[in-house]
Order: structure tokens, then sequence, then C-alpha cells
């Protein structure tokens, strides 16, 4: 056992209800599920949050959420579902181990994710993009 | 222009403020942002959810997410980020071409992204299991 629970997952010595499994990902049920087909897909390796992750590697993470985000659709009469990747504690990460959430949605249900809008203007925007272009491969 | 935003965005026909593009993606600022940095990410390709992208398709789209955040984290001081697609009115979408959200977050905001936790029990976490299971690829 590590000090990481889905480290322990992902090598198969701490118990889940495991979907699906290749190479470099492993899909299981949430314990806490807001609805039926509440899924976690993790990357085997370990990556604290979506930053650590090579983007090759998101590519491939989020590949296989696209897979099981469809057999959760067609396996539950879901209305919808949003796709939620937390990184860092102030956007409500609470284990430490890259993950991402397939969250069913119903209409009317108790799932919360919004935000209040704000409103771009256009010489912050020239700002804001200047800054983050500046971070970007050419 | 066609009747979806987002494709005239991809098209270059309707005005954003642009981040990064290739021959598959396009990253722009959100027009109505909760923070500096609030950033959409669509594939050029119109695709109404995550589930009408084919696989790959989605791995690309994420790929690029993967490096446009870590843009986004660079240039602001952001406490962290949530990285959310919503697919269906159920979960939140407004605009029906598939689109990430890449959402600066900062401790106390007023940025909602939760949902009441369930328990999962053994005997519904088999019977949700194999529904799953059954529409997975071996």
């Amino acid at each position: 056992m590590s000090d990481c629970q889905f480290c322990d997952i992902a090598a198969g010595e701490a118990p889940a209800t495991r979907l699906y499994e290749d190479e470099t990902v492993v899909a299981f049920l949430d314990i806490a599920p807001v609805a039926g087909g509440h899924t976690l897909v993790v990357p085997k390796d370990h990556y604290e949050t979506l930053i650590d992750m090579p983007p090759e590697a998101a590519g491939e993470l989020f590949e296989r959420v696209r897979v099981v985000a469809g057999a959760v659709e067609t396996a539950f009469d879901i209305d919808g579902f949003d796709i939620v990747q937390a990184n860092g504690e102030a956007a409500g990460q609470e284990v430490f181990h890259a993950h991402v959430h397939i969250l069913p949605r119903y209409e009317n249900d108790d799932v919360q994710v919004r935000w209040p809008a704000g409103k771009l203007t256009e010489s912050k925007a020239e700002e804001i993009a200047t800054a983050i272009r500046a971070e970007l491969p050419e």
C-alpha cells in the first residue's frame, strides 16, 4: 500500500468496483456517488493534478473518459452528464491523484455546477490574452 | 455564418479573443468569465456533446485543454482550477457545441462545483457495474 488511495486502487491493492482498465487508466465507481453511474477515471501513474500530466497522458485519460461516459449514458436513463476534474484544494480537489468525475445529471437534481457570469471587456480581454499567449507554444 | 456560434468562432466568422488554435481545436476567452483566464476549448468540428465525439477526437481536445490550462495557471496567480464539460441541458449545457471550461479558482470564490455525497452499497455497486460493463469494449 502507498499513501495514495488511487495509486492503491490502480495497483489492485485497495478495493474498488472497477469498470474498465487498460495499461494507462482505470475507471471505477465513486464510493460517494451523487447518482447511479457516478464514475471516476484516473491515470494509473501518479500525478497530483492535470498540470503534472504530460499533455499526451491527459489526452489518453480523457479518450477513455469519453468511452466510459458513453457506456454510463447507455446503461442509465440519464438526462445528461458533467465531466468535472478539480485541481487544487481551492477547486474542490480532495484526493491528490488526478481524477475525472463522470457525473450523471437529472432535471432538477442537487448537483451544483455553476458560477456567476462576469463580463469580458475588450481592453481586459486583450490584456488577459496577451498574458496567456505568452505561456503557450507558438 | 452557421446557426452555431462556436462553429462560427472556429471558422473565424464570429469574434472571439483567441488564445490558441491548431487543426482540430480552438481556445478562446469565455465572454462571461467568472475570473480572468476563464477559457473555453472547443473542437473545430461540430459535435453537440462529448458522446458525439469519436474517442480519439475527445483525447485530442483534452490534450490541448491540458496545454492551455498550463498556460492559464502560469499566467495568473490562481489557487486552482476546475475542468468542466457539460453535456445536455440538465447538466447545464447552454451552447450545443461541445466545449470545455477551464475555470480559474480562488479560495472562497463564488464558483459552485459540488454535489451531495451518496453511499455506494455493495449490492448496488455490483448491479451498476454490471450494467456499465455490458456497454464497454472487452
